[in-house]
């Protein structure tokens, strides 16, 4: 029998797949659960961009330009624009998801054996597509106690070698909420510019930002257009996570030719996807307006509802719609598994992701857990007091 | 300035692609091009499909499972089933196109590297997916005086060191139309379990076959279920290029556990086009009845007119819809060029792809050029007359 790869054997799997198996074992024994765990808001996508779907007129369901729809690349443009990030259309490759995006990207600026430095905890897939790409991932610690800010630009330089390609961010955090600050990118870009490194923004939660805080785009750096790459998709801001439409957007010609290549081989993003995110531009301010009111509320509810549980410490998340909370447990992967496992408390249960998966190095966060708070307030308070009573329990 | 990757430098530009800039100025002068280059064709795609996604009811465009909907793969296994190809839903990851699949194929079972081979000519974007693997693509020739058949297993074994992982094939072909018999398959088959290599089968044309000729699943052949790896694609079968929706088909449970890794990392194939796709599975046989008749009509003009052009040779195809044809030149990518760049007959042209991009072995083909039949029938006679005089008027 022939064998899989060296890649295929190391890729890593989801840590939040890793307790699925648990929660479909407790479902069937006619348990519900809280699913706190996953990033799929339960926001309606935006009218305009279902009805874009339903009205269309194919007769040929034909292959699109490899760097997407020259309309909708074309409105995206101004989109970025009235968003402080002056792009082109000639800037942007419509990609399928995000996920593609960090691919091309991985794929433009390193081999095999580079390095990426990423504050940790960052997004578990990075390790995937870093895997994918042969990448090594170097992590800097954010801390809890700094609500997961920037750490301290002396700690990239001790990292940096002739191997680190880039250093790869997302903005706002997912699992961390955290937003940067404008000094904080001024100063990722001065180190980029010092070192001659690609910064990799991964800002698909661009719109989800609390308190009347603004979001700073690397795009928006003035000198760092040779250096600053940007992720971006459909998915959060329009609740459109099964469209699979992102995309990469740079200045650098070199990086937009390159990334190009990638694109042709794979020959087109998908195309009703394409037609739903391009209407989905036209989603009215209202729209976004309540969304946010409406988790700024999910997040005011959640925050004091675990700050309220004895022995819980929570980061305050200024964007996103993530928190990282610290339980009274030693293990939070115990925890999660033995709250789908074992406990119950009127027949309900949540799910949370434990941190640790989010943090490349071994043996961190090992009592936190990530939630997402993308249920409605009243599940959400329900979801609380279960966790609060669980917490009791399992520390009795 | 940051630099781009040694691999993002030598990422191939598809062959096709070299030529679009000199047809868009040739479009500009007002040139009509027929164009006889690229797989697109311009069959309907099937209402059954088109119209679930009209009505479809989504309010929220969530993720779908990794692996694609549970009900499209359930009815997946009973389409293969009835095409002599026994698998089950689980054998199946639903993938972005054929593209993505023939990636995760690579990811799971080669590492940098390592070596797989392929019968030349090929399609192209398979340099693309190698090089972002980092794997070493090995050819071996197959000739036009063949028919493009496989060539001898001697040739092979010649070639197979502990590099190699796999051997790919295309069946039927693009580039050659050529459509592998049982006995060329077993032949594979046999050499793999000798070796203990993966055969790769790319069978997205299965349902292209010409003159009665039945096509041969690389799934079909008893005792290879574990070295066998199938990808596929709706792409062409339903002529919906633009869905992006295909798949990888292998009982190998750790390949498939390997992939769906890779497929988790991405987090789901696009939603609509899963709809589509589904749907499309309720296609009457009347269709692909109509399909074939009108595929066959237009390959035996295509054929017929090719050989009454003094100096032409060609293949003729049994599978696919492609050919590949000698010309009467002595470079084929300047003969193209040229026909769009100088040559006109009452204001139009025709555009082709040169062959020599299909082949991994430099200088290979140069003479010869790719032919697909997606027009038509009119519009095929009108550009097989302009080929004639062009070629007339370019050998004066």
């Amino acid at each position: 029998m022939p064998s899989i790869s060296n890649k295929g054997q190391s890729m890593p799997e989801s840590p939040i797949r890793k307790l699925v198996p648990f929660a479909e074992a407790a479902r069937k024994k006619g348990k519900k659960i809280y699913q706190l765990n996953i990033g799929q808001p339960d926001i309606e996508t935006p009218k305009v961009a279902l009805d874009a779907v339903k009205n269309n007129d194919i007769d040929v369901l034909s292959y699109s330009h490899s760097a997407g729809f020259e309309s909708y690349r074309n409105k995206l443009a101004k989109y970025y624009d009235k968003n402080d990030i002056p792009v082109d259309a000639e800037d942007i490759i419509v990609t399928t998801g995000g996920s593609e995006a960090l691919l091309f990207a991985m794929g433009s600026i390193t081999d095999p054996g580079d390095e990426i430095i990423i504050p940790e905890p960052f997004y578990a897939n990075y390790n995937g597509f870093a895997n994918s790409s042969g990448v090594n991932i170097l992590p800097i610690r954010a801390t809890i106690k700094d609500n997961f800010a920037l750490p301290p630009i002396s700690e990239f330089e001790k990292l940096i070698t002739n191997k680190t390609k880039a250093i790869l961010i997302c903005n706002p955090g997912n699992p961390t909420g955290y937003l940067y600050t404008r000094e904080e990118i001024e100063q990722l870009a001065e180190l980029a510019l010092k070192h001659d490194l690609f910064i990799v923004a991964d800002e698909v939660y661009r719109e989800f930002t609390y308190d009347g805080v603004k979001h700073h785009s690397i795009m928006s750096i003035p000198g760092l257009e040779e250096n600053a790459i940007m992720v971006d998709s459909v998915s959060k801001r329009y609740s459109m996570c099964g469209a699979r439409i992102g995309c990469l957007v740079s200045k650098n010609k070199e990086v937009m030719t390159t990334a190009m290549k990638f694109a042709q081989a794979r020959l087109s993003p998908p195309t009703f996807a394409q037609i739903a995110a391009e209407a989905a531009l036209n989603t009215p301010d209202s729209y976004f307006e309540e969304v946010n009111e409406e988790y700024t509320q999910r997040r005011n509810l959640l925050v004091e509802g675990l700050e309220n549980i004895p022995g819980v410490n929570v980061a305050k998340p200024k964007g996103a719609f993530y928190c990282i909370a610290e339980l009274p447990v030693k293990n939070a992967d115990d925890f999660a598994k033995w709250l789908l496992e074992e406990f119950e408390h009127e027949n309900e249960t949540v799910m949370v992701a434990p941190a640790a998966g989010f943090y490349s190095t071994p043996n961190t966060g090992m009592n936190q857990v990530r939630i997402a708070y993308v249920l409605k307030k009243e599940n959400l308070t329900r979801a609380l007091n279960i966790l609060k009573i669980a917490l009791e329990e399992y520390n009795k």
